[in-house]
């Protein structure tokens, strides 16, 4: 198992049911170890992965926007955006177990990855 | 002075300073007439015009982000979104006079134009 960001960004999600385990508090904290600027919050009873990024203009916002869409579909795994002038809030979490799945933490590192492609 | 939607939706935004005057009540009242769909509602102690959009799958949710983001760009007026799987919310407001200006109708109804354009 990758035990680096790069590593983490470069897995792939998998399928996720109601079954599917949560991501249980002792790897929660190793793997947000792993992606610096995210934080865990709570929002509507569920545990959630949040990061804002900021951008030296609206056209780069609006471009990593597209870029992080683009990612959720190829993966089939969609977050919530918040988008304002110059700055784009995103939060990663599961829906089907409403709470952290692995495949939360994948998506924050591969997100982390296209912000750092400018 | 435009008296349905579509004359709302041709006018361009003015130039806004935190002197301009924001909408009275009265004239918010009509002005949210042309906009069905549109409701103003208080967040950070300041009004806004809020609507959720619906699409039939992510990309399409996706193109119309984008579609708005650069009318805002085009405007100079840019709007806060919030970007759900399959749903996109809008909220206009005019952060220099922390209240409604008419910009803000205008925008919504050019917003609406975009999501009918499908």
């Amino acid at each position: 198992m990758a035990e680096d960001a790069t590593g983490l960004a470069e897995e792939r999600c998998v399928a996720c049911r109601r079954d599917s385990p949560r991501v249980e508090p002792e790897e929660a904290a190793a793997l947000i170890g792993q992606i610096p600027g995210w934080t865990i919050v709570q929002r509507d009873g569920m545990p959630r992965l949040e990061r804002t990024y900021k951008f030296g203009d609206y056209p780069a916002a609006l471009r990593f926007v597209q870029r992080v869409g683009e990612l959720s579909e190829r993966e089939g795994h969609h977050p919530v955006m918040e988008v304002r002038p110059r700055r784009v809030t995103v939060w990663w979490w599961t829906h089907a177990i409403k709470n952290l799945h692995r495949n939360d933490f994948v998506m924050a590192a591969k997100t982390d990855a296209l912000a750092d492609a400018g």
